[in-house]
């Protein structure tokens, strides 16, 4: 569609790359913080967003289809160095009754940067005539809206069962 | 307060000098985006966002106080990470009408990541008994989120005048 110079159209196709480079990197992290976390309901509500998050990785590929594009990612300094973070506390914090703490901070760090990227792609899908492509986003930026809140509830409840501990 | 292990003070603290750094990082960039803008509602965002900037330096100033320790930065990837993306766009997307699209994506990114961190660190806050600096923390986690709304708003506002140029 786009020549020179850049349009909507590629700018929505760039972000798109992007946040298909940060899932997969999200999924490849995922199985390192189940590992990491102390408490079974961490456990659990990571376990849990790695299925919802294949299923995000599939709701980007149908994007794709929709603009006639192959699936592809391009790197993305932003949630490598979010995930980087994340490693940072595993290693800084490992055997401390912090750590759930930390791995639930580092989690909402990339469940933001999630939120703002479908918040965005979802109104340049609106303004490109994407109807089909804004409904897919709007499922998944609802899916991260939720994980984010459920992950609040889970910080709170873990800051204060490990400070009753202490 | 901590010895080994680290404890939730540790990472309060640790947390603390991110969003430092983040924020000095943050003022230095802005100028840069002010520049780059093209339409003159989003220079006056960036402006008004500068200012506030400032003054959320200045709050986490306060709460290094609280906590007795030295105001000090410690290098966040993360902002790092999504700063350069943001550098990539400016870039890539210079002289196209899809730019002040690119930089609001990109400013609402570094909104996200401050959001999740300020979400953390009042939590935080609240648990160690921090009181004043729940107060500090909360003031700025408010305007970050304004400042996102804001930004959505002229998102949608430019996108659509872009398209109607076209």
């Amino acid at each position: 569609m786009a020549k020179e110079p850049k349009t909507l159209d590629d700018l929505f196709h760039d972000t798109l790359k992007d946040i298909y480079f940060a899932e997969k990197k999200i999924l490849s992290a995922l199985p390192k913080m189940i590992k990491a976390a102390q408490s079974s309901e961490l456990k659990a509500a990571f376990e849990k967003h790695r299925g919802e998050t294949e299923g995000q990785v599939e709701r980007l590929e149908q994007v794709f289809g929709i603009i006639e594009k192959k699936p592809q990612g391009k790197t993305c300094a932003a949630i490598v160095g979010i995930t980087e973070e994340g490693a940072e506390i595993m290693d800084e914090y490992k055997g401390s009754p912090a750590l759930d703490a930390g791995l639930l901070a580092a989690a909402q760090a990339v469940e933001h940067y999630e939120i703002s990227r479908y918040g965005t792609l979802r109104t340049w899908a609106g303004e490109l005539g994407l109807d089909e492509a804004v409904a897919l986003l709007n499922e998944t930026l609802e899916e991260e809206k939720a994980t984010d809140e459920a992950l609040t509830q889970l910080a709170e409840s873990v800051v204060n069962r490990k400070a009753e501990a202490a």
